[in-house]
């Protein structure tokens, strides 16, 4: 195999299956290379991303020859994508009865579903998250978009008990925006021991279903290494959680019009 | 930049965004290279993919100067992960109360869900797919994976009237298993003007869901070019939608065991 094959070949492997292991010794074998071109070729990889600012290629501590590959975003290609989705959502068309956003297009939108797993899994990419954790129904696209570019588990927190999720764990709490007695239930088999979890939502307002959620998780003595939200209200300014990251902020929603920005920390 | 350099960054272009154009024209303005040179590194790029059989580089027609790449399973590969996931599902430990199986483990495992979504969407890549559409809560994972390897759009019916979906059309069936009259609901934004909709779920007994997806989109003047399921019960035979594909097939659940082995018609 010449070397260019062998850097498309490699490239591929590393892009299509982010935060996965490539085990390098394994490769030379199976392509019947020796194991040090090939280190040669995943360096020439690693610099061209590097370069490039599009991600990095990790060498695996405790794997023996194991390297893989994240994401990085660009601080401008982040700044354009949320600069343009927070343009796209100030839209009046998007406020609802009851002053809530219309978000479903946008949670179905691979482009944008893509960005985020990229720019959330970047930014956890320290964090040794093993299981991400959301609410059905809504948050369940960004979680796994999230979840493909960290390579761990999703776990789905259900709103009621379910015959197909096998003995779960079930809690209750008290909505922030309805005051109603909610459920949540989750299987006992989703979450893995000494879980690490990062909760992914599509939105927050006071906070209730994520403290609901990490409150859930430490029944499963679950660590919450982090919350991440689509889109966050600027009011209440103290949210029920003691720290999350947001993509966006909606600053005002009424019959009148919505304003939609990047997030302040995100900027 | 150099030739090397440049296979690198195409590949991972490529296949960090399947099925999404990329325009060569564009590209090779940016890079400062001729079109003529840029075409050359995705030729190489498309023999070697071809080569190794693990996608295709594909030349789009009406876009001017646009490739886009779509992944190839090979058929030793797909034989051998669903062998592999049959064995694993066919495990006593699975089987709960009423003879249903518990899935929501791999529904959430990352390598299932990339090797699904490669796997259903190059089974549709002819079938001009504009939207995928699935109902909560267990197929949305499966369902994201299919939307992201097609560069489409995901549509997810609700089992309720949500005000956050805002204009939604409704409609009602009979279950399959329970008997009992069941609500459907998607907000009238998510299905694009002459929708080719492709229904993903992750399980099929009798194919009422599915047909009763279908009947609501038929609501929308769309059309329905295939549905996709993770597994399918042997029995009964004839389901109640025209055609359908699986990728496993479930023989027998009792409390003494369950079969699952890949669909017979995938093998």
């Amino acid at each position: 195999m010449q070397r260019q094959e062998r850097l498309i070949r490699l490239t591929q492997r590393l892009v299509e299956q982010p935060a996965a292991p490539l085990h390098v010794t394994q490769l030379a074998d199976r392509w019947g290379v020796a194991k040090s071109t090939l280190s040669e070729d995943i360096a020439l990889i690693r610099e061209t991303f590097a370069g490039a600012g599009t991600g990095n290629v990790e060498t695996m501590v405790g794997v023996q020859g194991g390297v893989r590959y994240r994401p990085v975003v660009a601080h401008d290609d982040r700044a354009a994508f949320l600069g343009e989705l927070a343009a796209r959502l100030s839209d009046p068309d998007r406020v609802l009865a009851g002053q809530f956003v219309y978000l479903s297009d946008v949670l179905g939108d691979p482009d944008v579903l893509d960005f985020v797993g990229r720019l959330v899994s970047a930014h956890f990419q320290h964090a040794g998250v093993n299981v991400v954790v959301t609410v059905e129904t809504k948050g369940i696209t960004l979680a796994a978009s999230v979840a493909r570019y960290l390579h761990v588990p999703i776990a789905i927190v259900r709103r009621d008990q379910r015959v197909t999720e096998g003995a779960s764990v079930t809690t209750h709490y008290v909505s922030g925006s309805a005051k109603r007695i909610q459920t949540m239930s989750l299987s006992k088999r989703l979450v893995p021991n000494d879980a690490r979890a990062l909760i992914v939502d599509d939105f927050m307002r006071a906070g209730a279903t994520a403290r609901a959620v990490a409150q859930l998780l430490a029944e499963f003595d679950a660590e919450v290494v982090g919350t991440a939200v689509f889109m966050a209200t600027a009011m209440p300014v103290a949210k029920m959680v003691d720290s999350y990251v947001a993509l966006l902020q909606v600053n005002e929603v009424s019959e009148a019009g919505i304003e939609v920005r990047p997030f302040p920390l995100t900027q």
